[in-house]
């Protein structure tokens, strides 16, 4: 099912400045028994970036009422919502449009082989750099060429590619955001300031990792920290957790931290 | 008028990768007596971008077809070209896509006024800066929130925005390319590997210039030189040529060989 600005339908203009110019946020939900899930945080980082490109928002209540229209019926989906500044006259000044488009979109879930979850996956090192633009940095936006670069860079082989910034630190997967567990069991998660996607599953690991009383620190990650590392593990808000077996020659252990995490994932709000 | 792969309409799919993360790229030609001006070059650059982006070209008599098809009744107007990499399945993953999408639209030619030409322009420093993307400089594809960010920062005062990298180099206007006169009477405009748009207006205004036997040199440009400068003007295909009357607080000379150039302008080929 798709709903655009409230009415089904699959097409949109191509005078939309999402098209034109990737003027516009977007979010992918997890949808379980007609619930979408953590759907409070994605709103959050919604209006973000909604904030940041200075995009009228859509009503609150409107929005949520077409979650629940689209979402009711669906044991088990994927939501994306995408909000762009609507069509446009010629030219980039965003400040004539007054308007926004909603698009509303249900598609089937995601089913990735248990295995990747299970025994883990090999991580593929990316050439593709992230450019530092703090303006753009956290909130997930319709630029995203990026991220289409750095996955055309491996095939079946690899589940998942590990990006750098042009300053050589580790940002997050194509996907997926990292977590990095240390020898002595804290964990680091990299810094999102200049570039990357602050995920909404990387909050939610963030938050339960503060529950279990473990430490995560957020900053600068170097590559031989990763190569050195005790574990490590990727995730979204469609993948989970996913640990990592293999990245660059090494193979890495799954310690019992993981299980719980993706214990406490199996059971989100 | 509007042609999506071959066929009148003026929706497009929502799933289009154009849409989704940006993913194609585009032009902006003027079109005088049913001619697109300066199209080979037009042709060329996309040919690079889609290259880049590693997205399957359409097949060239058909796109020269159709481009006839759209301008051949237009005495005068804009026809805008995007290639996307047409609708995708989920995820980033582009080597799954061998498809593409191709919309030509025309639409009314931009009159701006004629002292723009003339006397010159009200020039904005922008804040917003350029993230460094050796990737994606030098094309012109879908990801522009920069431009739109930059552009956003100024109303009816200014005409357009200079535009400067993270290092603090100036790249370009928001809309057109620069070129600065030096006291010597040579001329420089930015180097664009790191990041910026190459304008087919900035080939042909370098290509005039050597015809003129004026050297040009591309090489990375201060903020210092722009002020010192004895002239600037901005360049792009709709907007021709416009010098640069007020930036910072000083005001510029419009010198003859700027006449010069804007008469090269009213010839294109």
């Amino acid at each position: 099912m798709i709903l655009i600005n409230g009415i089904e339908a699959d097409q949109l203009s191509v005078t939309d400045r999402g098209l034109l110019y990737g003027d516009g946020v977007w979010e992918t939900i997890g949808v379980v028994d007609g619930k979408p899930q953590l759907l409070e945080w994605h709103l959050e980082r919604l209006q973000q970036g909604l904030q940041a490109l200075m995009i009228k928002p859509p009503d609150r209540d409107m929005l949520r009422h077409e979650i629940s229209m689209t979402c009711a019926q669906q044991v088990r989906c994927i939501l994306k919502l995408i909000i762009t500044r609507g069509p446009g006259s010629r030219g980039y000044n965003p400040l004539t449009v007054e308007s926004h488009t909603r698009i509303l979109q249900t598609s089937p879930w995601a089913s990735y082989p248990a295995e990747y979850a299970g025994q883990g996956i090999r991580l593929h090192s990316c050439e593709t750099r992230l450019a530092h633009q703090p303006k753009l940095a956290g909130f997930k936006h319709l630029n995203r060429l990026e991220q289409v670069l750095a996955r055309a860079e491996f095939g079946d082989e690899y589940q998942e590619g590990l990006v750098r910034d042009y300053a050589g630190h580790i940002i997050e997967g194509t996907m997926s955001n990292l977590f990095v567990m240390n020898e002595d069991g804290s964990i680091t998660t990299p810094d999102l300031q200049m570039c990357g996607i602050a995920g909404v599953m990387r909050r939610f690991i963030m938050q339960t990792l503060e529950n279990f009383g473990i430490q995560c620190h957020i900053r600068a990650v170097e590559l031989m920290e990763v190569e050195q590392a005790k574990a490590l593990f990727m995730t979204n808000s469609l993948i989970g957790l996913w640990p990592v077996h293999e990245f660059s020659n090494k193979t890495y252990q799954i310690p019992p931290l993981v299980r719980e995490l993706q214990a406490a994932i199996q059971n989100l709000p």
